[in-house]
């Protein structure tokens, strides 16, 4: 039972504050606790309800609500990365891979997850460690994807890649994607990428531009460890982002190190979703 | 220990009677008793070794040798479909994916391997059963792919995929290939597939020509049904192959259902084999 | 000026028969003598118009319109290959991206065009040959594509592809397609094949499923000679197609010579065509 | 007849200053002039052969011989863009799609060609000028490719392309790639792009890891022009580069005009020359 739910979004788009309300007031109608992350609290400084730090050490919620976009969801996801607590996603603008509830028919569709109609899918996120001269210099999750990608040069980066410490390839790309079956959909798909079902047990390496044209794609199941080296010192201008935020420069000799975490995102769906549905209508299929 | 050791081929190359000679003298000098399959003992006649029958329903050894290549291999794994027994591949000629002991060096390898060294990996295979007006018209295995494609026509034929009695996706195209990870470096390569690490519980989906761009390939659990309709009446020009070899002309109406075997292929690589260094060799990386 | 117009289909689709009698009494209300082929004639039995044949040696009229689908059109400007005839193609069903004149709004653009004010596209085609033992055995024409493909067997087709009498590759795959700019949307962009702009003096050559992963599309100028052999003997089962339509079985040995036709394809649009606002709409750009 | 000869290179490598005499005093003793530019003349101080300034409004030589890589190629082909000079490369290490001649086994090379016994191929060369607020602020040469690309950002940039003044799309991807034949097997090659042959008249707007998966490589006219516009103001992170040298930071609204440059780039190769050899050696086919 979803007695405390916690609203969250880190969007200012035009009528956000409506679905805010409307989506609050539909909540506390139906006797749940409504709490607020502090933009959502900013958006409706005198609704009353509480406000609470979602980036805090614990957080006491049976539900978060992230309304906005799927970038809304994936840092939503980040936040609760470490607790327990199911998330469902609401789309303002268009239907997206993670937030599939319509904000224009948000009651019925709450309405009917509050008296248990859904369906709770689990998807795993990636830790990511980058290593520098044997200190780790950076930890951080990704929902989607970890890239390595050139950066201020023309030329290609070199990249040697190993997946539980087994040599793959060393290789010259633009880049390396390593995606969840989350981020299939994402950056990966547009790199030539395959589509993962999103409870699948596997991620996948999508190299970018690769200059050898047989550097395909790689799926590996989502247990293995994968260690990225970045190249010699004349092609140390590589990056690296979890999720679309750049988090670091990296340099020649650093190590990234990618692996699955150990908890796991709990989504909620509608009770008659498909992910192969919202995969028809986004790409066009048919 | 592999006490019992059955020679296997399909392959009647130059220079097959001396490896089988030198494999079958080897083993014998190692205290293994040596049977033949029917090839094998047409190949030395007078070897004194006794005959098997491979395709029976009970096979009576510790390990199986396949000698020639993957096609040697693949047919050998759906004739032990049903049975225990590990299996070893020999290459005659350039190394395989599967076929991963040259013959040429063969001695030192399967003495390592008869001393324990050896690492064992596990492949599942793909059952495939056709269903035509409420009845089951056939039944196959498949170790790398099972494929419907177009046949007769230079026009596109319509398939309707479901996962999980889900629909996917109706569409057209030249076919569609349902690759187990072994299957993934065969013919979905070409079609544009992933390569999915052969011990990955996971199967890929691959169109073959799609009219539709976006129809990618997309990889699902091994432990999902998969179902592929064959189109409107006009549109029945389709073949269903196992492996490369045709077994059914498909009706409009067919329906293909493809469901991972229970029992598993246990393959015997030497010690230190590397999947990804195969990979490198074979599509020439780096 | 376009006096005298002929009507051409092979197109039985419901509406037909109401799109035939309103494209021809406007015609004729514009003081222009209509004519018909077969099958127009045959749909309209009493009309008083004239019937011609398309299929003979002299084709007297000013401009031919095409009434159907892009099938239609191909058709229709195979028959008009050695004439010097412009050729307008109007779409029952959804845009295509030869006959670019919707049938519901055709009397405004009919009438645009007998002002003169229209667009006249130059097309080439291909002609195609094929030599055995020496005998030419065949000689076809194509507008989208000439297809060499696999058939009857699940294995990979060898074919050696030379352009000018210089060898290109030996490869092994499902079969090559070799395309005007005008089938550059058809089946090789299915094939991987890149969109050549309609009025570019050039082809490519699209291997399908090429075993060797570095086999990409190739663009040549048109004025190239093309050149494939079907290999060994046990490889023969390919099929020669044009356009769609098959036309031959090849053996092993045979050869293929395809060139640009002399003849070009007078294709008449709107004024305001643009075939990259068909591309935008027909691959849901945007 | 090659009378005047001028020896150009940027590269330093390890063995370069040993070519260089070679080279040199193999052309002496045939009675040629030789000249140097200044890295050359830097690398042979006391050779007493003149030096001459590349980089000045008149060159005077018959011939100019590029000495290294592919890079050293595409330098010395833009330097003597205005000018009418014959072009020869040849390679210190692997096989180069431009340098074509081994530095191992030059002297038999280069008497053939002093003998009039080679093949002279044409190719073209792009210009590109960026235009801001009405302003042109850059105007640059490019033999292999003009391309924009995303930078310092994880984002996509919006790219609006414009053929001959006609819109083709509005696209978000993380870049664009503009290539010449010469360039298509370069950064385009790996971005997906197709093959053209270097004679082509052609140019092919390849889009790099486009958000629309139809946005599919398009290969238009040589002389064709082509505009790309940098889309709205949050997503003006682009970069211009002419082969792979950073030119320009891209802002919001500035356009950037393509087009074939007059004057063409005379190659000279070995009289038996086959680019369909280069191909399937570098590309490993067969």
């Amino acid at each position: 039972m979803f007695k405390k739910i916690a609203l969250i979004t880190n969007n200012d788009a035009r009528g956000m504050i409506d679905t805010l309300k409307s989506v609050s007031s539909f909540l506390s109608s139906r006797d749940t606790d409504v709490v607020l992350d502090q933009h959502c609290a900013e958006l409706m400084p005198d609704s009353g309800y509480e406000q609470v730090d979602m980036t805090g050490q614990s957080i006491n919620c049976d539900l978060a609500i992230a309304i906005g976009g799927d970038g809304t969801m994936l840092r939503a996801a980040r936040l609760l990365a470490e607790h327990d607590i199911p998330l469902l996603g609401i789309n303002r603008g268009r239907l997206g891979f993670l937030t599939d509830i319509p904000a224009d028919n948000v009651e019925a569709h709450l309405a009917e997850i509050l008296d248990g109609r859904y369906y709770e899918g689990r998807r795993f996120q990636l830790s990511c460690e980058v290593r520098r001269e044997e200190k780790t210099i950076l930890q951080a999750t990704a929902f989607n994807d970890v890239i390595i990608q050139k950066w201020n040069i023309a030329k290609l980066i070199e990249l040697v890649t190993y997946v539980n410490q087994t040599l793959v390839h060393a290789q010259r790309a633009d880049g390396m994607i390593v995606s969840t079956p989350t981020g299939s959909t994402a950056y990966a798909l547009s790199g030539g990428g395959p589509i993962l079902h999103p409870e699948l047990n596997a991620m996948v390496l999508v190299p970018i531009c690769p200059h050898t044209l047989s550097n395909r794609p790689i799926v590996i199941d989502a247990s293995d460890v994968v260690e990225i080296v970045v190249g010699s010192p004349e092609n140390d201008h590589a990056r690296l982002s979890c999720d679309g935020e750049i988090l670091l420069e990296l340099l020649a000799g650093d190590s990234v190190c990618i692996h699955k975490k150990d908890k796991e995102v709990r989504l909620i769906h509608p009770a008659n979703h498909s992910h192969f549905n919202t995969l028809r209508e986004k790409l066009n299929w048919g």
